[in-house]
């Protein structure tokens, strides 16, 4: 049917369900008139790059008028930030898997309630690039964790549930396509690593902690490297696991590696 | 000494350090002099909230001016907010682990290359209470997992490593006596739970997923308060292993619950 669907037996018996994170409720807002048409949301880490795709897609997609006073239909609430032009959405996340999972709950209901059809979503936040060219844009073909597995571990009361983190195939090669038709677009599709932390999670020797060599950090990217690894960030395993298991079509993630 | 130390062997032969998370650095800023004589810093999830704190400390110290238009002093990312009333810093930090992390790493090394002694830190975030009054204040003795356990476990590259998360007794006490010096404010020391989930993780019926039933969720949550837990939040855990790990004095946690 192309509807998103939520896996919470208790949601359609509620009287009100309130997104409390996006400022947003099914009382208080009529989210089908609102969000029914969107067909494609953008998901990236900071507010105001988000705010400036937001206004990108609206001179893209020639609607009218200049697209600088876009509202923050999330205003109400500092937590994250979120634009539309046209049938597309850029909402922010934040930064780190706990981050992105509480933003990625809220969507999915929003996209249910307001009764979406075949939407596409897409991660293009920044990632730290490996072996690859600066600027370079890496297509998650797979998100993987610091094991390189291509798993996501979610903590459920306190069970871990182990989840699958695939990508769509079809999205990834079509976004491959595209990038073809720009000049001097370096682009290329891997798997992406997504770690916990920024500094020890990821071989830096600049945090407030280091207890690794130069070599053991170098060793280490090495074997992500040869395990395909191909950029690196915080967000993909739980993006990757929460929109598959919602049935969101086509989900990819799309990280330029700085 | 008093000194904030960071366990970093290559910190001090970089020739410049650049905060990127906080948009300063050590060649762009004078951070002795900006931040020399700091002595608390309080943290939140909210950056509004964060602001209103700053304004609210800068009247209770009764500073020169009105304090409503405190700069931010990390105007030139909107990655975190900061902002200084007197000795007392304050900075937003975002939801979960992953990203107070990264904003920890980079004020651990603000502190230090400022010179600061003797600091105290405190996180003043919102929680869920756990079978207390809503409202109340939890001052947290122990942060602990999702097993109620008191350890942070860290990734470091791809090893686990587990961290302490006690946190400074003689604090926890000295602010609870100030509590007591305010008529109806009700505050109890706890345990404190954090978790990297807010839906799943918390047993909360609204998520996008709810796989567990209204039982096994109030088992949970039952067996969570007979270990001590009184709130559930996201961060402690960090919070308490890496203050902890670079002797940030008398670091504490202190959340109300909603």
């Amino acid at each position: 049917s192309g509807l998103v669907h939520v896996k919470n037996p208790y949601l359609d018996s509620m009287e009100e369900d309130v997104l409390y994170h996006l400022d947003l409720g099914t009382k208080t807002h009529n989210l089908p008139a609102m969000f029914g048409d969107i067909k494609f949301v953008c998901v990236g880490g900071s507010p105001n790059r988000m705010r400036a795709f937001a206004q990108f897609m609206h001179k893209e997609l020639g609607l009218a008028g200049d697209g600088e006073d876009l509202a923050d239909i999330c205003a109400g609430t500092d937590r994250y930030a979120m634009y539309r032009a046209g049938p597309v959405l850029s909402i922010s996340h934040g930064m780190g898997i706990p981050s992105i999972s509480i933003m990625l709950h809220e969507l999915i209901k929003l996209l249910h309630h307001a009764k979406c059809r075949d939407v596409t979503i897409i991660r293009i936040g920044t990632s730290g690039g490996l072996g690859i060219e600066a600027g370079s844009v890496v297509i998650t073909d797979m998100a993987v964790d610091s094991s390189f597995k291509p798993r996501f571990e979610q903590v459920v009361l306190d069970d871990v549930v182990v989840r699958n983190t695939e990508l769509d195939t079809d999205l990834t090669e079509e976004l491959l396509a595209c990038s073809k038709e720009i000049p001097d677009f370096p682009t290329l599709i891997g798997h992406t690593m997504c770690t916990y932390d920024f500094y020890e999670g990821q071989g830096r020797l600049d945090g407030a902690l280091c207890s690794f060599s130069s070599e053991k950090k170098l060793e280490y990217l090495k074997r992500a490297y040869d395990a395909g690894v191909r950029n690196i960030e915080m967000e993909s395993t739980a993006f990757a696991a929460l929109c598959g298991l919602c049935g969101l079509k086509g989900e990819s993630s799309l990280t330029p590696a700085l």
